[in-house]
């Protein structure tokens, strides 16, 4: 729906649930009444499936103590979920380990990710990615010897050729945290791969909300968080793909047994373990890591290709209604328009914005605020229907 | 109790669980029937107060959503269950925070100590700490081009004078993974000080154990884990330690947007928080950490120094029966004799160490085996009676 259409009706949105192939998915969430909960890109909803996993695990470690770690399969859950995250990620298994959190996660993948191009000097950084990644980056940078560049996304295939054989590694977002945008994966790697370079993906804002394709295209790394799609709770561990091409040489500097090829050998030296293995850290929080392969249940009969278009389908409604009701009250839709260039988001730019998501919280419309002006709303197809974009809308229109 | 004195009985044990001041604390724990567990040095057994802890976590996830970050205390939980912590470890408030494995907190604060001391060159590591330890500093060593050295503790305090100003971290476990044996803290800490260098103590087998005098012996910087004597569950949170006069100058590689100034700011530049927030990393698994928070409600109305006491009479007491029933089939006790040198666990010696530790746990005694002829007996004198010491030494004449 575009601006040329005529304004969006609450039947119109009524039609598109009953419509939707995914409608039947909510009811595996535990969304509290009176709550359009669009702000399942920062902390999804609770799964049903949660209490139960997390209530077992209790169970275990009461009564099985110790050898739960055997007899439980918890010591082999990080590549056990790694591996059904690997499947939301277009990656066969043995490749996806979970475990600590983002942050850790990216610092020793780009770590890793630099040592593969011994030689070369320059990291590219997405400017409009996470804070955390830049952070990180710029340490990274200072332990190496690198020379880390921030680089807005429109000019990053420019700066890859420019940089050529000094380029090691390229870190971006699969998806603006901001503004919602959606880059392409596969121009930005093969660019990389053009230069000689790796690349690393933090797809925190699109694992689990759309289809990837990481083998396909010959990612190198990426790099995701638990909690925003996934739903795996507040705090989920991340998660590390390495492409099984790298596994020879990956070389990481967080070396803590886990990652070990004779984890309870105490041998003198660090020798890491075979294949994905060796890019497990420490121990791993079992509770919120069983939470989040809890969580995971739903996409095992689901296809990502229907919550895509689902996503696809609510953002194009929530823009269809914005434009409808909310251009003539200084709102801006910041997210393209293009279906191949948007996440799951939708952000509005508007000069109150914190007032008017305070005053939207009021009403049960949760979303959140990059500050200064930005309103960011998620769209989970999982659990958000047609009509919560009407409804918040009309919202937004109610408040401002 | 000594070799010297009269064979122990089941009654001496039945007489000092009379007289033990903790006895009402096992009640806190939900130990399986039929079990006498002796491995809550590896994994502490299940807080009663945690199932209920960690449903809570889930209703405030289901219900209050994102907001549970605020509302719910989530965000401050880091510093707020470290402050907890640092209560055990004889740290004034503001020193410690909690989030990501140990193996993470190691390498984080291994480097930040070092960066304290930029120009030395040489790092000193306990030789016979767990190899997750030495892993971690050969890397922090390879990454700031520094000397790593692995030094008994025999001879740790003779390396340290002949490093002298080259010395710029020691690094050590307070107590010894596989004998137990407890070293004295105030004195290796005074000689890194003499050098002029910063001390870094595990104590992943200490904390909750014994009493900890930190701010009082001007330890440097300590990492712990929460799932062994603080019972926090599989794979909780480790802790970190920062004396706050080391604050002003703490520089961590680890630079996640949880430990800046300006959290949700989305500055350029990494700017670290004031205090020990800036030890702070990602995203702590929030059901992991506030099931370990829980778990720490044993010590609101405990004392360290009677948990210390207790666990003293237990090993004296397994030793007394070790060296009455065992002696004369191959046992032979590694750990220190002298209280002063006994952390909270007995280690014996045997050559059938993996069999005879199977046979144990069939019949309900549950210790570890650390290869290839060590066998594990943890105490935590909150959980363990002095009948449990006795019987397990008597499950073991009878297997062996």
């Amino acid at each position: 729906m575009t601006e040329s259409r005529s304004r969006p009706t609450r039947a119109d949105a009524v039609r598109l649930d009953q419509s939707d192939p995914l409608a039947g998915e909510r009811k595996h969430f535990a969304l509290p009444s009176g709550v359009i909960y669009l702000d399942g890109n920062s902390l999804g909803a609770l799964p049903r499936s949660v209490p139960d996993a997390v209530g077992e695990t209790l169970r275990q470690w009461g009564e099985d103590l110790i050898s739960g770690w055997w007899d439980d399969g918890w010591w082999a859950a990080p590549e056990r979920v790694g591996d059904r995250i690997g499947g939301l990620l277009g990656a066969a298994p043995g490749q996806t380990v979970v475990g600590d959190s983002t942050s850790v996660q990216l610092f020793n993948a780009l770590t890793a990710a630099a040592r593969l191009r011994d030689g070369r000097r320059t990291v590219l950084v997405d400017r409009e990615g996470f804070p955390t990644d830049r952070y990180l980056a710029a340490s990274v940078g200072r332990l190496l010897g690198l020379t880390v560049r921030e680089v807005p996304m429109a000019g990053l295939a420019e700066e890859i050729r420019a940089t050529g054989d000094d380029l090691a590694v390229v870190a971006a977002s699969a998806v603006d945290y901001r503004s919602g945008e959606l880059h392409d994966l596969a121009a930005f790697t093969e660019a990389a791969h053009d230069a000689g370079a790796v690349v690393l993906w933090d797809v925190c804002h699109a694992a689990g909300a759309l289809p990837l394709a990481f083998d396909a295209l010959g990612v190198d790394f990426a790099v995701g968080c638990g909690y925003k799609f996934l739903s795996g709770g507040p705090g989920a561990p991340a998660f590390l793909y390495v492409n099984a091409r790298h596994h020879e040489r990956f070389d990481q500097p967080l070396t803590g047994w886990h990652g070990h090829a004779e984890p309870f050998a105490a041998t003198a030296g660090y020798r890491p373990a075979a294949g994905i293995a060796q890019a497990r850290i420490g121990t791993p929080p079992i509770l919120s890591l069983l939470a989040l392969e809890a969580a995971l249940d739903v996409f095992d009969h689901v296809d990502l290709a229907a919550v895509r278009a689902k996503s696809l389908s609510l953002t194009d409604f929530f823009i269809a209604c914005a434009d409808a009701r909310l251009s003539g009250l200084g709102f801006e839709v910041v997210t393209p328009r293009e279906h191949r260039r948007r996440g799951s988001q939708v952000t509005l730019r508007h000069p109150d914005a914190e007032a008017i998501m305070t005053a939207l919280a009021g009403r049960g419309v949760l979303g959140d605020v990059r500050p200064p002006n930005l309103l960011r709303f998620g769209f989970n197809g999982l659990y958000v229907s047609h009509v919560d974009a009407f409804d918040a809308v009309a919202a937004i229109e109610e408040v401002s």
